[in-house]
């Protein structure tokens, strides 16, 4: 077998972590904690569960299946608990005083109105680690006058600077395709549940962790921030700043993106499109006026070379001239990618109940940690008995009469 | 003061890091180590330093900054040495016995050839934690058959399948404005050496983290492989698979996005508009059809009602209407936000050596951990003589020698 030898035990072995977030920043987060070992124990509404549970999606073979569900909730116990019920906010309680991780991510005054904030269970257990995911942060460590605002993916994207560069020349900002906003605030959030981990083996005592969504994506702004900083010269969308060529030009079966760095790459790229009458053309040099003008001008070039030539063809012409490129790949090839399915990045599973499904790995690989497949994610408060009666030592009559009241 | 309160201590206390990273991915990890309290050693080669030592940039008041390497190495120390000579060499695995973490981001063989790979350093400090940040894997884990290729940001938003769905309907792929390539990379690097570190408490034994660019950005494509996997249909740019209408529209002063989920949110937006006659347009129900039209139909109607309105005025009044809306923001807006002010997001310090520059903060907010601003990023070799002589005894004579040698 490939993959890392060694150890059975895992980086979070013995890290109990109570998981109260939906949809996509927090259980992206909580499922790099269940893949380093970590006992997630989603917590969800009873009768509804999260909002992932209701985004279905119909399959080409007719099955009905919860997809979002299915990706990010992989390896964690589904226990339901009403929270708004004092019973169950009672029994939240209990489960803090013997965990070591709440994670939240709904607005950033939810879980003070339910009693539950961080001041309020640091109380309760000083050695809790209490990891929120927001729009635009809480307000006790660094109150912010947005605070209160509801965030999606699409407004981090708006507001972080990102979008405003994103796009053609001409167009308008457009969005990332994927749910950045989300994913790169969940990455965070894991980091930071580490740090604080840490801390506490260092001090002894638990603290709030508080990861905003808006503050993950304009990080990502930084060298756009002081350039405008120091030139005073706002960046554009398309390519009128760049300094070297860059970009996509179509192929015969799709697309294909291409960069030279500086003379030598321009004088191997001129000779293996057969147009070195370009190389010392004066609107192509130096480098940056190539850059400038790569949508006009070398695009178009490119795209008349590349007509008859597929996306491996080109890409492979370009790697024997010593020139970068690479195809643009749809999901299609990541299916089917020698590469990520050597590296354990995209895989088939078979899910007892939803049928076969294709999952995309994990990017963190350890030598020491073995990657095991965790368990499919669990059905609605599917765990709640086994886990109350372990965990609490609560009675099968104590938990009849918490169902019959819609608690759990 | 506002921020955090309490301990003096860092997560990282303690944690020596040899930081042979360059340009962006990897000093983007060291940067968030060194923020939690680690002593990074940025060890560069003699004479030249790292590639970000060549990214100058003109300020507009004539100064000239190595902006790239001034926001990537703040609170780092600076160290020459040359790893390609048999006694810089030396010194390396003297400085290997007494840290906790090596942080590299070299092309996949790179280390090898110098004899400072994992299994090598593993032998002479079975407690090092390695981490690697590279384009397509090291071959030690899960090797794949990309291993050797170099890679770009370009490349890995290329080939991760988040290039594909990003752009105009019928424009061809645009990449994301930003290197999320090198920074997502970098985050899962900075959480791989976390729990690595956590995994070393356990067992007393470092490992290998190998982190590579297009595992990191093909992890973010999981929604949209399932749903191709599920469905069959592929994913394409622009709107014609969404769910809900989503995107900007250009008013007065810029442009706003905007999005509506379900038909509650989409009866606001014909009020706020005063286009209720579209309410009920069979074009534009149910809200799949508000999704797919929405370039060609519903943003020429916002934007002829924007035309005269500004991005704040527009906000105001779809915030009043209880919809989601946001300005799209450039650099200029981030500079002046009160938001990320307040959360010290953005900031502007006083170089001693480079003048006033502005940075963007730590989105990790650790409520314990009072943020303290790094010290400006090092000249090259600026701590040289003081760390070898620190850590490694060395003295004036030998260190004299080793500048005569070029070895420093």
């Amino acid at each position: 077998m490939s993959g890392a030898m060694g150890d059975t035990v895992k980086p979070l072995d013995g890290i109990r972590v109570l998981d109260l977030t939906h949809v996509l920043a927090g259980p992206y987060a909580t499922l790099f904690l269940a893949q380093a070992g970590a006992e997630v124990i989603k917590i969800e509404r009873p009768g509804t569960g999260e909002l992932a549970r209701r985004h279905l999606v119909r399959a080409a073979d007719g099955r009905t299946v919860d997809h979002t569900m299915a990706y990010l909730n992989r390896g964690k116990k589904g226990v339901t608990l009403d929270l708004r019920s004092e019973e169950g906010r009672e029994i939240f309680i209990e489960l803090v005083k013997i965990s070591d991780v709440v994670m939240e991510n709904f607005t950033a005054t939810t879980m003070r109105r339910l009693g539950l904030d961080y001041a309020t269970l640091a109380e309760i257990n000083p050695r809790i680690v209490y990891t929120s995911v927001s729009g635009f942060g809480h307000d006790d460590i660094y109150p912010g006058p947005y605070t209160e605002r509801p965030a999606f993916n699409l407004i981090a994207q708006a507001m972080s600077g990102i979008m405003d560069i994103t796009g053609e020349r001409d167009g308008p900002p457009v969005p990332t395709g994927v749910a950045i906003g989300d994913l790169v605030a969940g990455i965070f959030a894991v980091s930071g549940t580490l740090m604080a981990l840490r801390h506490r083996d260092l001090t002894g005592r638990g603290q709030h962790v508080d990861v905003a969504m808006y503050d993950s994506l304009a990080s990502f702004s930084q060298r756009a921030l002081l350039r405008y900083h120091l030139t005073d010269e706002l960046p554009t969308r398309g390519n009128d700043a760049r300094e070297n060529p860059l970009g996509a030009f179509r192929v015969a079966d799709g697309y294909v993106v291409m960069t030279t760095m500086g003379d030598a790459m321009w004088d191997r790229l001129c000779t293996l499109i057969d147009r070195t009458d370009l190389r010392d053309d004066p609107d192509l040099n130096p480098d940056t006026a190539r850059g400038r003008r790569y949508d006009q001008v070398l695009r178009p070039i490119l795209e008349e070379w590349a007509r008859e030539r597929t996306r491996a063809e080109v890409v492979e012409l370009f790697r024997a001239a010593d020139l970068p490129a690479a195809p643009v790949q749809n999901v299609h090839d990541l299916l089917h990618c020698p590469q990520l399915r050597a590296r354990r990045m995209v895989y088939e599973v078979d899910d007892p109940r939803r049928g076969r499904l294709a999952f995309t790995g994990n990017p963190i690989k350890l030598s020491r940690v073995p990657e095991e497949e965790p368990a499919p994610a669990p059905e609605l408060g599917e765990d709640t008995d086994e886990v109350l009666a372990k965990l609490l030592d609560l009675d099968g009559a104590r938990l009849i009469g918490l169902r019959a009241r819609n608690v759990v």
